[in-house]
């Protein structure tokens, strides 16, 4: 395997996937096996799973064995990392740390402050720190992202192409205050924004919202739009959609989703939009 | 009674009080009974209670019989009209126009699309094209809106003036887009934006996030913004919060509200106040 085979900032010697919840941990582990590229896949416990990677070197870690972890890392000659998967915003108390890790405290003491990008940044320093290099899932494997233009056979009109310029517009808008990965639009004007319950209570409440009568959805009218937020470090923290959206969508009525194309994972691009053709829904990826 | 004892904008001539639901259009016409204003109350159907209104001269209207109130604003010499209540957004099909009305329809089935905020600017220009003078409730009655500082005992930490200032500013953002009426800021950042579900839905939203475990508050966390967008006709749309807003914010475990001074409607300034001591929230009005 050359090293022109690897997209820009892949590793090129062994990798470890630091995998939470979700299906895409092993979506990834599956393309970097095909591509022969030796991996430690290292699961956070209660978040994944770590039955779901077949054949790759898995081991379980507590977020308090993060110096365990470190060990491992470099006993394996490990430089380059990925992050993948979600995981539960931990409490500092729940973190239970064991010895290894009791040294690494301070330093995320103060972390635990602040928005969701400032863990999630500190985490990604405290790596480096460490001599990581910490690669982002769109760049080791661009193929889990949206890409340019629908992922099924459906595309958005001009007036919904319109409807999902206006919701991007407003997450730019938000994106300086650290919240709206999503918003939904519907009835020519806003009618959810995400903050912290998430884009499936999002949908859900536009569901009920139309199930109340309170928005009526005119025929393709109801889009949701994703991106991450300007200051998001997707290294970490990468915006994702997947089947589930898929139905929370078709479910609430919705005609369609519209992400950032290259920086929203959308996992396996053609169960995705054989799905989305399933549902009716156009699912298209936006420059 | 001279004419220096009206606010700017307030009428001279008999006043209409179009009233939709809540305690402040009866709130209104109890300030304007004890100024010696002569009022007619126009309530509208389904959302004003008529019988709120003690000793004043009411009388009920369908959203279809505008044409009859235009008769009767005109047999009355009113010249003009304040706004103030609640009203479902209608359907165009519900209207159920009577024949007085129909004429009047061309001028609103354009106005049926777009934003709340052209439906109601479409109702005020109606109105001013017919040849009345709208007025906001601010202007005949600004002892109704929230004034400069805290309606009660309780006063905004400096902690808490850096967050309320992070909210206001997110809502100034998301002016432009029509929507973020509000919004709640804890654990250092956003936690929910109103959009169609309105205020207390946002409120709730945030009460189980906390009751989830999903999002925790500490001592004088979680506080409420709420402003009017810049684009909002307050003649026709006034942001309010009342008694159940403060009710829903405690029950959620917030610490505070701040509104914009002048601008939210409050209603009895001293009742709300006395709230607010009662559930332990400060309420404040900021410039």
């Amino acid at each position: 395997m050359s090293a022109d085979a690897h997209p820009p900032g892949a590793a090129s010697g062994p990798l470890a996937l630091i995998a939470g919840g979700g299906a895409y941990p092993a979506d990834l582990a599956r393309i970097l096996a095909a591509r022969g590229q030796p991996l430690f896949v290292a699961a956070v416990d209660g978040a994944a799973d770590p039955g779901a990677f077949d054949g790759g070197e898995v081991a379980t870690y507590r977020l308090g064995q993060l110096g365990r972890v470190l060990d491992e890392f470099k006993r394996r000659g490990i430089a380059d990392l990925v992050f993948l998967g979600g995981l539960p915003r931990p409490s500092f108390g729940a973190l239970m740390p064991e010895a290894s890790t009791l040294r690494y405290l301070p330093y995320f003491a103060k972390a635990f402050q602040g928005g969701d990008d400032h863990l999630l940044s500190a985490v990604v320093r405290f790596f480096e720190g460490q001599g990581f290099r910490v690669h982002g899932p769109h760049e080791i494997a661009p193929e889990l992202t949206a890409p340019l233009g629908p992922l099924g056979k459906r595309r958005a009109s001009s007036a919904q192409q319109e409807l999902i310029a206006r919701g991007f517009s407003l997450l730019s808008a938000l994106s300086p205050h650290d919240v709206g990965q999503a918003a939904i639009l519907a009835d020519h004007r806003v009618v959810a924004i995400e903050a912290a319950e998430g884009t499936d209570a999002t949908i859900r409440r536009v569901g009920e919202l139309v199930a109340s009568g309170r928005l009526k959805l005119g025929k393709g009218d109801g889009i949701l739009v994703k991106a991450p937020k300007d200051s998001q470090d997707l290294r970490v923290d990468m915006p994702a959609i997947g089947p589930d959206t898929l139905r929370l969508a078709a479910e609430a009525g919705l005609s369609g989703i519209a992400v950032r194309a290259g920086r929203v994972l959308v996992g396996d691009r053609g169960r995705l939009g054989d799905l989305a053709d399933k549902l009716g829904l156009f699912v298209e990826g936006i420059a």
